[in-house]
């Protein structure tokens, strides 16, 4: 399909942490613009004018320092395209920055403390002070490990986020969340140790998608399902004209439209511009509301993102389990091989997405008409609805969701969708908590994976 | 001196982090309690009652979240008593929490990245939540150490302070500072990772003081000396009523009041309330004014406390050099034997303050009259204001100092002593930033140490 390429559109994300600098008492936002080549056609700037992507960077880092930042340090994932890398220093250098890189093989046997370690041994050697700036330029591993080392150089100093997947984009970029896994006893605990420290700027140019492996395009699409079957359970956007307009159409819908575009071909990753705002200015909503994670389960709040997930989760850790989708797609088809070291966290949280719902079903809580219908929009969009080499290993399954760390005091919190029953059929967007499931809804939810 | 032990003193401390419980959106304070055998005879409660140790921890720890802790790790330095160690647990123990502990060995080679994942090992292996805390039980490296992991711990967890030395009383105890060194290029860069995370509780009793050795113990009037010589640039005490009323008397004046006692016999730590809570109360007001040491020069702000620091830390990180006192105490005299490894903390404080004073003369920031009055005070609390060994090595001093972390953009920036001209003698307590001083002063300062 030859979209256009849509403008750039700009979500301002109310930040979680504390700023520094001359605004430290009061609430602030950063803003997350999205555009198709947007790191090199220019940055919007406040004044309606357009700032180099240099200039951003260090206004960015200035708004949040009295001192305007001297010197970065690019952090990146080791597969990125050398030029892509090249246009982000360059930029910097032209501002008159001094710049410094560091690479990381960002895998999840990476994102380790010795991996921020050695960021922060980077961050000495280019001898970053007080108000300099960290750039991260990769997924969601990059990021998460770029944002934890620069909350603690020096106790904080900023950082800009450049997400390179879709993934990160729709989902690790803003929100505050940084860390790192840790080792106990063998076992690897993930994002046991962190910090909230949101960064100055993100930036989500839509055309270092086009280099993505589609199995990890359509992985970042999962996401946005998930989004859009909470969408009604998150606090509407404000209606202050400097905050990104509402969407003129449900998440849901806009996602069953790229579904039908898919059927006859490839993604552009430039037609995605709003879909990404979308699901920022979504996703902005819920961190604005709960920060930090602590809302109770009667309030949602952050915790909703976790619809999908405790199921996911527990499979994303499983080896050997190989997705399928329930349909073959009709045309330009992402076959899903079986991957070496088992799912793809996307590929996870589209299970879970339909776990959630079969869960959902046997708990009450929604229809039984609704999983299908998730069914169908995932299969469309190329994320599989099934797992291969599941039901003899169900009960696995189980006792990994039931270690999740999301739990609380030991018991299992689940996030279910909700049947809205003053509408036929139930409109998708309402999910919430719900804690201590019965043991027969979760084993349920699985087994229809294995089916 | 058979003081009377004076009763509990609470010093309301202005929190710069936020926390994450249901007050997370306003600011708030943290209680900092002193008192003589506060630990057995428990810890003031707002409502004017008395609560045990262990349920203080909790109520501070529950505080910052929804849920009350169900487990705590104490981390405590490995040279306390055992009976100290015993007395925080099992009031935990008492209070219902599962209790877990961590021996730390608190010299300044522990103070890594790896000691930090090893206590969040430790938390790991205690299996605690999010909604759980750590207590730390030693002097200002254990406190840093323990409150730095309880920052990334999960993204954040509760922490209590005890400390147990009265440099960490005075000084460390609070204002949110935590961290730890990092080594680069076969250097140890200090403090160079780190985080702002306020405790819930501060607790200082100064029964844990009697069994410090006197080196130790003076090392932290150093710092005591240090606030009397800023405390009259810093903003007054508000007039709210819950706030630590004004200090009776200056800081100057009752060390030289207890400079007077400690002629005719040793410091009894039950006299030592009012002087450290007068100190907290001195310190809380510096970071309230600039929690997060982003104050610009002309405002002075949170760099005040570096006064004698700079100067301080060049000596601090050189070996083989001897602290000397001027004049010998007539009794109860404690003698500077040479050290290992150089000067500790607390004598180095002491002879940077001495040096601010003579570049502050050099600078004509104050008379030339401040200088003696200085080491008279410092020599009568035992404290030294020369330096064995220095005289050969005042340009390895220099250089140290050029290159200390403090510096903002490569400039030299100290904190100087003022003198306040309209009274006569001028009256000790001001003191402000001083950027780019001579290299004469500079030297003027180190040479007359040497001397």
């Amino acid at each position: 399909v030859a979209t256009a390429p849509s403008d750039i559109r700009t979500v301002h994300v109310h930040a979680a942490t504390r700023r520094h600098g001359p605004a430290a008492h009061s609430s602030h936002t950063y803003p997350a613009h999205v555009g198709h080549d947007l790191l090199t056609r220019g940055v919007p700037h406040s004044d309606g004018t357009r700032a180099s992507l240099g200039h951003a960077i260090i206004a960015a880092a200035h708004a949040i320092n009295l001192t305007p930042p001297r010197r970065a340090l690019i952090v990146h994932d080791d597969a990125l395209p050398a030029a892509l890398i090249a246009i982000v220093a360059n930029a910097l250098r032209d501002a008159g920055l001094d710049v410094a890189t560091a690479a990381l093989h960002a895998d999840e046997d990476a994102k380790s403390l010795s991996s921020v370690e050695r960021l922060l041994a980077h961050a000495i050697a280019a001898k970053l002070e007080r108000t300099d700036c960290f750039v991260a330029l990769g997924g969601g591993i990059t990021g998460d490990l770029t944002g934890f080392a620069a909350s603690i150089y020096r106790r904080g100093v900023a950082w800009c986020n450049i997400p390179t997947t879709l993934l990160a984009m729709v989902d690790a970029s803003i929100g505050g969340k940084t860390g790192c896994n840790l080792t106990a006893s063998g076992s690897l605990l993930k994002n046991m140790a962190g910090a909230f420290h949101d960064p100055a700027l993100v930036l989500c140019d839509t055309a270092s998608l086009a280099t993505l492996p589609p199995r990890e395009l359509v992985g970042g699409l999962a996401e946005c399902v998930k989004h859009a079957m909470i969408e009604r359970s998150v606090p509407a956007p404000a209606p202050a004209p400097n905050l990104a307009a509402a969407p003129p159409t449900s998440l849901w819908s806009r996602l069953e439209a790229l579904a039908a575009e898919m059927a006859v071909s490839p993604i552009n990753p430039a037609s995605l511009v709003d879909l990404i705002a979308d699901n920022l200015a979504l996703k902005a909503r819920v961190v604005a509301a709960d920060p930090f994670e602590t809302a109770s389960d009667a309030d949602g709040g952050r915790a909703l993102l976790n619809l999908g997930h405790t199921f996911g989760h527990a499979l994303e850790t499983m080896t050997g389990l190989a997705p399928r989708s329930l349909a073959a797609p009709t045309t330009s088809a992402i076959t899903h091989a079986t991957p070496t070291h088992g799912l793809s966290h996307g590929e996870a949280v589209a299970l879970g997405l339909v776990a959630a719902s079969v869960a959902g079903t046997r708990l009450g809580t929604c229809s039984a008409e609704l999983t299908p219908r998730v069914e169908r929009l995932l299969t469309n969009l190329r994320l599989p609805t099934r797992v291969e080499d599941l039901s003899l290993r169900i009960d696995d399954a189980l006792a990994r969701l039931r270690h999740d760390k999301k739990s609380r005091a030991g018991s299992v919190r689940i996030i279910v969708p909700v049947a809205d029953t003053s509408q036929n059929p139930p409109k998708i967007g309402l999910s919430r908590a719900f804690s201590n499931p019965t043991e027969d809804a979760l084993r349920a939810a699985f087994e229809h994976l294995a089916t």
